[in-house]
């Protein structure tokens, strides 16, 4: 029984990677989520995308706003508008408590990993759950308008100043123990790439210090699942970045982005896996419904894939 | 037109500082409190007796609860303890927001006093509210189980362990510039005591270097108003704190323990002013209704306490 290694971002990453913690054992799921978008705000360390995915796998998401914890309240927040603190990144109450309980062990000496497995644990979650590093890569936008922090331009600007360049700030830092773990793994099954942004979510990921030698090297399947749907972005400034960079639309744009490191590309039914010559570039193509609309759709597309990967 | 400086402690002294406030135009009020009881929790900086006051004057205190702030919800905390952090101390939605706010002024290297200024400032404060210092003196507990944090013994043990005695650590530390600055106005009218406990409250604030020996030389009258009504605490450990010091009880133990340092002692009509030969000792005793029940009590009481000083 193989392992399973998954590389997510935020929301659209988290569906899926809550529907392979649905469907496989926890001992044999490893779930690296990107830290590329993490920020210092109010004194608090904030890791948006460890949060979709726990919040995601512990069933605390809030399916209607589509981020964020569900029952969530925003007094705190008020309170802070009030006393003349910064409002442009909206924490509510409950997203408050995680916040908190993650700062306060950073600063007493734990790593993110440790405080992921920690919180994670808390909350019944058995999968293990990482950060894809416990040092520092941030992810920065180059814009006319000067070099802005992930945060800044994705919530403060509303994404709206052209991204010239994405860099990343301490390229090259070390993968998590549990993502290095997993890469090594004799008995690693296979790697799927969720259905999050290549640009700001996955590309952090691979430049971490040797992820792109092990993926290049690979022994096992990399599969990834496209994050368009009709070729367009279900949600998030991958349809802006995609037509900014000027090196194609769709799923070819997408294929190309991950030229070298995948073999297998999962699309949504709505597209042609003929179009841009997706499949005659010798890319495995498997075709099915990949928007995550109900819970049920997200065990069912985790299904499809490990089958798709002759993964029992 | 002197100014007045008022010395406070947590609920009880709020209350009087709000009556103050309420009275006195803000130019001509300083209201200095104490910090003994400050702590870091969960990483955030908690200042119970300053949020206190501030909640008073600023009209966000809870009546009913009797702290913190009114319209409240404990979601934040309720994360908190489902991610298996520590729930003896309970943090509001609302009062989160200070502690937040507060937490990563001082730790970008604000004085506790600039935060102060700016968080009452923001909630619409006009007089000055300044912590007693801005280095830290802290109050600890001594008792057969060991010695405690204040909040350790009075939230998380209940203050049911005996209060041997009640140590000071850093005491000598500087007044906070405010403080100093009060103290050595030539325009200083009056100092009034609030009704806060005498051991837990007042004498932190008098273990500063330099508060005793301004009081002893004090060319001002200093006036206290006693925190017992009908000889027992309204609120708070302080019936305990005499009983188990054994140096009596009542407004006669409250006038000795700051024998030397006030003129002027305010009680209750419910107490004797000649039990215990109080006024015998040559204190002047007021009396009249110091319970602040209503918030009218609060204004009231301050006017009488000005026009027992001859203060316009």
């Amino acid at each position: 029984m193989s392992h399973v290694l998954a590389l997510s971002g935020g929301v659209g990453g988290a569906k899926l990677a809550a529907g392979l913690a649905a469907v496989l054992p926890p001992e044999r799921l490893t779930i690296i989520v990107n830290t590329g978008d993490d920020f210092e705000h109010l004194g608090l360390t904030i890791c948006p995308d460890i949060d979709s995915v726990v919040y995601a796998l512990a069933g605390l998401n809030d399916r209607v706003r589509g981020w964020g914890v569900a029952e969530e309240s925003w007094q705190a927040m008020a309170m802070l508008r009030r006393l003349g603190e910064a409002d442009w990144f909206n924490l509510g109450d409950r997203d408050m408590a995680m916040h908190i309980a993650r700062s306060w062990r950073l600063r007493a000496g734990e790593t993110l990993s440790a405080v992921t497995a920690r919180l994670t644990r808390a909350l019944g979650i058995g999968a293990c759950v990482a950060p894809m590093s416990d040092a520092r890569l941030a992810t920065l936008i180059e814009t006319d308008a000067g070099t802005m922090d992930f945060q800044r331009w994705f919530v403060g600007e509303q994404c709206r100043p052209v991204a010239r360049a994405i860099r990343f700030a301490g390229a090259g830092a070390p993968p998590s123990p549990a993502f290095a773990g997993a890469l090594a793994r004799p008995d690693l099954g296979a790697i799927i790439v969720c259905p999050s942004n290549p640009f700001l979510s996955v590309d952090p990921i691979l430049a971490l210090g040797g992820v792109r030698d092990a993926l290049a090297s690979r022994r096992v399947p990399v599969l990834a699942v496209s994050p368009l749907i009709g070729g367009a972005a279900v949600k998030g400034p991958l349809d802006k970045l995609l037509a900014e960079r000027g090196a194609g639309t769709g799923n070819a744009a997408i294929a190309g982005h991950y030229a070298g490191l995948i073999d297998h590309l999962v699309i949504d039914r709505q597209d042609d896996p003929d179009a841009g010559g997706l499949r005659a570039s010798g890319l495995f193509v498997t075709v099915t419904q990949t928007l995550m609309h109900a819970p049920g759709d997200q065990a069912r597309l985790a299904r499809e894939i490990l089958k798709a990967l002759a993964i029992p």
